[in-house]
């Protein structure tokens, strides 16, 4: 019987705590241990005996550590394949041993970068060598067992014990997924690091869209506002604030603009000559939804405009600046979140779990402009229309589908919402305008999907409203224009569909 | 003047296109090229003169090519800090070339699943060397540049031109930054191989929400479903299909159960003796919408079913089994997708992007049962009316916040969906049950938030409903519990809030 091969296993740990335990089963099944370093002092001080990886390659650690086991003696005895007789031969003829353990721990990337001082530090702490015996080892899982953190100790203890040290193929292979997720989650908090000098900073939420969910956000909101007051941001608060940023971002540049959400749909939004009337205008779309609602503004908030917010309860507000005074008011409430709005651009791609993946796309970053108008109808919409269409559309846009909005003088009238069905999404939003006294005449009508028939067309004319905007591109489209040709309505297809869901 | 240091590039490439012009320019500025294997065969024959890198290690290449580059030679020559003493005075000792340019490109493990036989090979492919080559050069960036990609070939000559080989650290750390989300990604794509044998397969849809959007889905809907019939799915189709998956799985076990959403919204749902009945008694919820929908059974599909679908126009049908003489009648339309349902059995966990970062929550797995209901009422519901509250929370916990939703016999008769206000939900509840003709006299009505006045049950008893389900918690509860002991209703709280956004 040929000699049995002696065994060794590697380990490289930062943090000590547990080693002992494992080195020590180690030595109980007759492996070797190769170590390095700081590991190798650790162990030598606690009474276990090692071979030297400097001593094995022959070669010193050079360069302050950086290059240690980044040698083919320590690679060739991790990665020959114990049943290849050419890996036998030159394994024997380079005199390289067999590594059958291979047990890392590295620092934390996260630690590196939460607890370091400088840039220069954080770059050294980057981990080469260790990442290498890692993946090297978790590629050759056939012949190595893996074990990449400390976490896995105990199972690792355990397993050797149980296994009498000879793993299973399908043991191994566990343990080399875990390997390279690790090294894959270690090299994507580095490229974070890289990006903006910071990592995602995952921000634990006191619990998810509903008390019995856990849930996190991860990304950093300090680059979004600035807090000024108020609670902690809840899960449904960040989605909202979602919203309420996206809508108000489509009148970043325009006169003042208050906007109103409850559940991410806009209940109220107007602009006007100052944020005053713009507020006031905004909450008369929707005063009872508005109750607990998101305000979002985009110009400063004065004190005058303050003392009428103050009335209303709310949850949060956003304004790019607020005045002193105004601030002092809106404090009044201690829970009442106030935020200062940074910054409206982020990422252009948007993701959500879908079965068992994800969805991805680009936003919709398509907003109706004069150039995408195409008037279809005999009768054309007039100057204050045509604003009032933009207007709707960009609502409509930011309003969950089915939806309808109804607009009049730069004023949202009320909208129909998450309807399945077109002709629900309008009959609501007449019902509500009605309930808040709204004379429709003359206003005008945004659907964010085409009208498979004219139903909804007649509802809009049977109730003064006198334009429409929407995206066309029914089979049917004529019927609703005919419709429109005979009922001095304009009409308006910009060929841009806005689901939003 | 002291003699000024030779230069190195490291080449380690899998594909040789374009190679030739990176290597000519480097010459140009008088660096050596140093190569191995495939790389220095390629060079040499195209008369680029290289350092061969066993030479230089004086190691040959070991295990079939496994062990080439990884040596404190190559590793150190990359490493070493140009602007320490230390690392200066070791590597004159040890004789270290100055490497300040790495270029790999490796063979990418996408392809590498896809093009290889067997699983040996796919192990085989995983790259080690070249991987610790990229993350070394990145980590020291500071004085290495690392070209991790061909990708990079043509920016990375213009950059030596313009820069004439002397490049600034801002450019080298983007060119580390996209080495470690290379590194990253790599590793990324191989623990998903060994997870499920397989890689997350990014499926590019028509388009995302809306025809101007781009998107893809990554998952494997071979896992969910098996297709049997119809065009492709849509991004739409996708999230809709969802949403029917989550809320049939409310009814996996249950008797036969029939559900019809649009935008993501049940529309009808119904559970009855036989999958026939189910199907009718679900379309009466909302004929109209049902147009267009996607229809999901958690019951074999017959023949007599299939006859009465048929009759409607929709967009998706699915159900974990079909009789052949069904599938037949329901193929008769070639755009109709039909899907055979495998797995409704998911992550637990969902994301979804939010501000400038993602948020991430458990999945609400919570179902509300017998065990759950607390009566707060004098009256009490009957065993009928229990059955139905059940149901109605099932189908309240699935559909898009705020929402009310009415049922009555196990069948859904409607509900509010998407609304910024409860009242609204209801009323919008109500007026859909009035439209189709329901008798909403005994039915019951399911809340996913609590009531913050007693507006909604005062609605509810004007309109006939006899017992209400809600997560209760508001300060102003016994407002609402004292109007339905008054008028003899009964009510259950949950204490599980069921928002969905």
């Amino acid at each position: 019987m040929a000699k049995k091969t002696q065994r060794f296993a590697l380990i490289s740990v930062y943090n000590k705590d547990g080693i002992d335990k494992v080195a020590k089963k180690l030595l109980d099944f007759n492996i070797k241990i190769i170590s390095t370093g700081g590991t190798e002092k650790y162990l030598n001080k606690i009474g276990i005996e090692t071979e030297k990886v400097e001593k094995l390659t022959n070669y010193p650690s050079i360069f302050g550590g950086r290059v240690k086991t980044l040698h083919p003696k320590i690679f060739g005895g991790i990665l020959q394949r114990r049943d290849s007789k050419n890996d036998n031969t030159e394994k024997k003829k380079y005199n390289i041993p067999e590594i059958d353990f291979v047990i890392v721990d590295l620092y934390p990337f996260e630690d590196t970068v939460n607890n370091s001082k400088s840039h220069a530090e954080i770059i050294e702490k980057i981990d080469i060598g260790g990442i290498s015996l890692i993946r090297a080892s978790a590629k050759n899982f056939n012949d190595v067992v893996c074990v990449s953190s400390r976490d896995q100790y105990e199972r690792f203890v355990n397993d050797l014990e149980e296994n009498q040290s000879v793993f299973s193929s399908a043991k191994k292979k566990e343990y080399a997924l875990e390997a390279f997720l690790l090294s894959s989650n270690y090299d994507n908090l580095i490229s974070q690091y890289f990006n903006n000098g910071n990592l995602m900073v995952k921000k634990i939420l006191r619990y998810g869209e509903n008390p019995h969910q856990e849930g996190f956000f991860e990304g950093d909101l300090n680059d979004v506002f600035e807090k000024l007051n108020g609670k902690e941001l809840s899960y449904n608060n960040l989605l909202d604030i979602d919203s309420a940023v996206s809508i108000i971002s489509e009148f970043w540049s325009n006169k003042p603009t208050f906007a109103i959400l409850k559940h991410n749909n806009a209940c109220g939004l107007s602009t006007r000559s100052n944020i005053f009337e713009a507020y006031k205008s905004a909450l008369e779309g929707d005063p009872i939804s508005a109750f607990g609602g998101v305000l979002i503004s985009n110009s400063n908030i004065d004190s005058k405009t303050s003392n009428e917010i103050n009335d209303l309860f709310f949850e949060v507000i956003l304004a790019p600046s607020f005045d002193v005074d105004a601030l002092k008011i809106l404090k009044s409430k201690k829970n009442r979140i106030i935020l200062k709005l940074k910054n409206i651009d982020f990422s252009k791609i948007s993701v959500r779990s879908c079965l068992n993946g994800k969805l991805y796309q680009d936003k919709d970053l398509v907003t109706d402009s004069m150039e995408d108008l195409r008037i279809v109808t005999k009768h054309k919409p007039n100057k204050s229309e045509t604003d009032d269409l933009l207007f709707a559309s960009k609502i409509c846009k930011h309003t969950k589908s089915n939806t309808i909005v109804l607009a009049k003088n730069n004023q949202l009238i009320s909208s129909g919402t998450g309807q399945t069905s077109r002709v629900d999404a309008l009959n609501q939003a007449i019902d509500k305008a009605k309930k808040f006294k709204f004379n429709l005449d003359g206003a005008v009508m945004a659907s964010d999907a085409f009208f498979p028939f004219p139903d909804c067309v007649e509802i809009a004319s049977k109730n003064g409203i006198k334009s429409v905007i929407q995206p066309g591109g029914s089979i049917k489209d004529k019927l609703s224009i005919d419709f429109c040709n005979k009922n001095s309505i304009s009409m308006v297809m910009t060929g841009n569909r806005h689901f939003k869901h």
